[in-house]
């Protein structure tokens, strides 16, 4: 297999009610994309597309079709992808694969999604297909349900008393909103304490408003091409050197192992063998905060933190720029907002600008950074990685 | 890129009103696809999943993760396609990609769909959305509208009479019946003639009900494996020898060219040059009569008769086993049915039964047949042809 180099970014502001569609969120993100990476329409061979809601959220499927259709690039071959909010990942993943077995020389994986334009209750309503519908659901217990039981899983596991949890979950949080300040395309541009934290509504204790993630409307795109071409077109090609997927199904048959995530452990494991790296190689890492206490277990599954400590780290600001390992420096799920098919190309662009250099704005950089990971996880059932490097 | 081969096939009972869920579906084809294949569940590294409606027939999104934790599949990767009707032909082209390239040795390509526990009116709303929904749907112009359209352009532009294309239209739809009947799998058993073509609904003139493919319930699987392994487990591999995608976007952007499908010419080239064959070298075809006159169409673009011929060909026999192409001898769309995700999975299950000889019942047999091409058209945007040989 070849190497895949990403070689152009694109990215949306992510916001509550986007006035445009699917379809026009991604044409933006990908003529970005496409005049960063020197190609036009007429070179894209193929398009990767990750959303989930598009259907209920539009009434319209196959997105990527009229996408492609919409930017010029006529008649290629172009899939949609479904792992819940691991969608996006799932495109780019896949797209590397067809580069990266010569079948391919320049593509695009974009992901997009309009979550609010159906309300909260409706949004979080049609999110939970995304667990395990005959019975998870029914016992009412959606994500929010799940990552309470997680936190207090993990609190119990780790002996860490409830009330302490909640500082170090609270301290992500605080994090997020603190470097989605400056980060132009984030929806919040708001800073929180963890006071604020403490006092937003009860959700599903102990997981309150400022724990969650918010629903968002946006999309993100990169172009990828072999290393060959990629370092004709552009100075600074960023290579995706590892990935891994790996799927759990529903959470009563992860059992043994919660609140640890395996399929977050193998899949992760994979994309460091792979590259070659270990945790302790990387300079950055884009993680799945769709929970401040998802946050906290990610660090620990991706070889970060010893289990049951990632939290002390948040605390410690270990997890900022000039500590142990930068986390979310683009504001996470929580701050930046996630836009459930688009969140892992998010992660991949903010990952390559920042392993680019210059292309983050002021205070926002990881300066000298080779190696960055990426991590999604999806409904009950899937996590992805991505190793980025620098050379 | 190493050569990749089916060892195995499961193909469910296609129905109305199944009494199985999706995920339950998919392990039923799953575990006889595996058992055809000599291989066990862990054996399989990677699972791909065509499904289109899932989150609107369930309530249950993201069916692949639950899908590979049933049949004991823990923690591989498991993703999702969505590309309309050629959902299930996507998610087999991409599990072809995966091993092709090395990356896994032996994977599961299957599709399900549960189109009918909705009832006709909501499934035809719900899928009226994978065409565009802005401007077509709104128009009235979902998919009977589309092929009505296609028929009449496709009459005028070829100088026949539309009393007569309809008689052509309704021999497409009376051989699918008859073969049908021999498959024990398919949806309907039940001969139909010329005159009940004539006699049934209208729809959308000139398109009536017997010009149309039902909804339906089911699902198919495949496992793939690397040409080496493929000949340590199972006698008679069948090799997918060439692939092609094509995407086109919404019908007014394909103006000129209608009622030919672009896509559907690129795409099956695609397939022809990566295989070395021509369309004479077929020995049998399995393609997306969504309607008769769409595989009046599908096969003109394919290769096998010239432009504004087909339809003469049907009426003729020529698509009949001993004909110049035999077509759609499971059936087709219109006779063994149609659940959405699971068609074009359902087609390679057919040509490699074919290929390998002694799979299917009396009657049904195309003897000495060495390649055969599906072909799966996916709303207004997609076109997936696979070429597979038997050795």
């Amino acid at each position: 297999m070849r190497r895949v180099a990403v070689i152009g970014t694109g990215h949306s502001q992510f916001m509550f009610d986007s006035p445009r569609t699917s379809v026009e969120l991604l044409s933006e993100v990908a003529v970005e994309a496409m005049n960063e990476a020197n190609v036009s329409a007429r070179d894209i061979q193929s398009i990767y597309v990750g959303n989930v809601l598009g259907d209920f959220e539009e009434g319209q499927g196959m997105v990527q079709s009229f996408f492609a259709n919409d930017i010029g690039c006529f008649n290629v071959s172009a899939s949609r992808f479904e792992g819940a909010c691991a969608s996006g990942s799932m495109a780019v993943r896949d797209a590397y694969m067809w580069v990266a077995s010569g079948y391919y020389d320049i593509v695009i994986a974009a992901g997009v999604e309009k979550a609010t334009a159906m309300g909260v209750p409706l949004a979080t309503r049609t999110f939970a297909m995304f667990g395990d519908s005959r019975y998870e659901y029914a016992s009412g217990f959606t994500f929010p349900a799940v990552f309470a039981l997680l936190a207090h899983l993990y609190a119990d596991r780790y002996g860490i008393p409830l009330e302490h949890l909640k500082e170090q979950m609270a301290a992500v949080s605080v994090q997020s909103h603190e470097y989605a300040m400056k980060n132009p395309n984030a929806q919040f541009h708001k800073m929180i304490t963890r006071e604020d934290v403490f006092k937003s509504a009860m959700v599903s204790s102990p997981i309150q408003l400022n724990d969650a993630c918010p629903f968002t409307d946006g999309a993100a795109c990169v172009v990828l091409a072999s290393e060959d071409i990629a370092k004709k077109l552009v100075k600074q090609p960023v290579y995706i050197d590892g990935i891994g997927q790996s799927s759990s199904g529903r959470l009563s048959s992860q059992y043994d192992y919660l609140p640890r995530i395996r399929a977050r452990e193998l899949s992760s494991k994979q994309a460091y063998d792979m590259a070659g790296l270990r945790p302790e190689d990387m300079d950055l890492c884009e993680l799945h905060d769709c929970f401040s206490i998802a946050a906290i277990i990610a660090a620990e599954g991706l070889g970060f933190f010893d289990f049951g400590t990632a939290g002390e780290a948040w605390l410690n600001g270990e997890t900022r720029i000039g500590g142990k390992i930068p986390i979310n420096i683009s504001g996470g799920l929580k701050a930046k907002g996630h836009p459930i098919g688009a969140t892992g190309v998010s992660q991949v662009c903010e990952i390559t600008r920042q392993l680019r250099g210059g292309m983050v704005s002021q205070g926002r950089q990881v300066e000298g950074a080779r190696h960055g990971i990426t991590d999604t996880l999806g409904g009950d059932g899937v996590v992805i990685n991505m190793i980025l490097s620098a050379q």
